[in-house]
């Protein structure tokens, strides 16, 4: 049986992984992100998604499928990353604030053995509801807002303040499910072989 | 400081507000189900919100805001519940798949010292991607669609099946959380005083 490899270290996309009940292990990219240039939002996050799983997969010579992972946030067309500082947090969550934006992330799936590729991206848009600057300023003692992309995070407190999305929901929380299941379809593995509960 | 009490025994409803790192107690309610009569899914599923949290607030006299809530999945006008066996079970997911449904929650919040009350409801579209005997066979297999509403479960290997919600997903999960935020606001009660990493 083929094993998966998670090529990222994000606490969030590991939990995804592991309510699939199937095993895997991770190695995190050593890829610098900054030398990836910016590009448009579906181009860049399915590019770094590539390379990260790309790097990974030449680290094993196990017969494994190896899934890279990309997430960015974009409001009007401009990439918001993880913030820097308490200034840069109120500022995107300020931009996010009673308006809609749109999560983009790209997955790359490697079959080490065969070296075939799926490669895709998905796209959510989310609507913040209007916050106030108290309610900002809550927000960001929590602690929350520094580890994610946009100053949010969907999964936590962060879930109060968004009143609606359309599109994958696993997709605004780093992991779109829907297409890692897709990926795996095409590249001939069956996710169902792979899951601990049926074939324990 | 008022006490949270949550009038349901979902282990994904306590997931939810763990999520949210406030302190609160589970009572949950004897209210017997099949009592409430069943009527459109709006105010069904508000009633037996709003009856979960007033049968569980009987039974305190601490100073405390009980939530109440009720989730169903609605399919062309029709109410699935949990299913009974396989077949139901079967049956529930023949009529999902490659199509749209709702899920509604109702949410109730009482509070127990001034008796004022929130009550509202939240709606959201799901779509399915088309799913094959074979994938219903071996998601049956994981024993995941048995308890849950619809036979299938958005938050495990359900996940994998959904390809696209419009409205709150976590009223898909079975806890409108920002309609949550909006009822304590409603009663005067502010989250961010409740929140343990704050006020540790």
């Amino acid at each position: 049986m083929k094993s998966i490899i998670l090529a990222s270290g994000s606490p969030r996309r590991k939990e995804l992984l592991e309510r699939l009940n199937i095993d895997f292990d991770i190695i995190v990219s050593d890829l610098d992100e900054d030398s990836i240039e910016q590009s448009k939002p579906d181009d860049f996050v399915e590019k770094l998604a590539y390379e990260k799983a790309k790097s990974v997969s030449m680290l094993t010579n196990k017969d494994s499928l190896v899934i890279g992972c990309d997430t960015v946030v974009v409001y009007n067309n401009e990439i918001l990353g993880k913030p820097k500082n308490n200034e840069q947090a109120i500022s995107f969550l300020k931009k996010l604030s009673g308006s809609n934006h749109q999560v983009y992330s790209g997955i790359a799936i490697i079959d080490t053995k065969s070296n075939n590729k799926y490669l895709s991206h998905e796209i959510t848009d989310v609507y913040m509801k209007e916050l106030s600057n108290d309610e900002i300023a809550y927000y960001i003692q929590t602690g929350e807002p520094f580890d994610k992309a946009g100053a949010y995070g969907i999964q936590g407190i962060g879930s109060l303040f968004i009143e609606k999305i359309s599109g994958d929901y696993y997709n605004v929380m780093g992991l779109p499910l829907n297409k890692l299941y897709k990926g795996f379809n095409e590249l001939g593995v069956n996710y169902f072989n792979l899951v601990n509960i049926i074939n324990d």
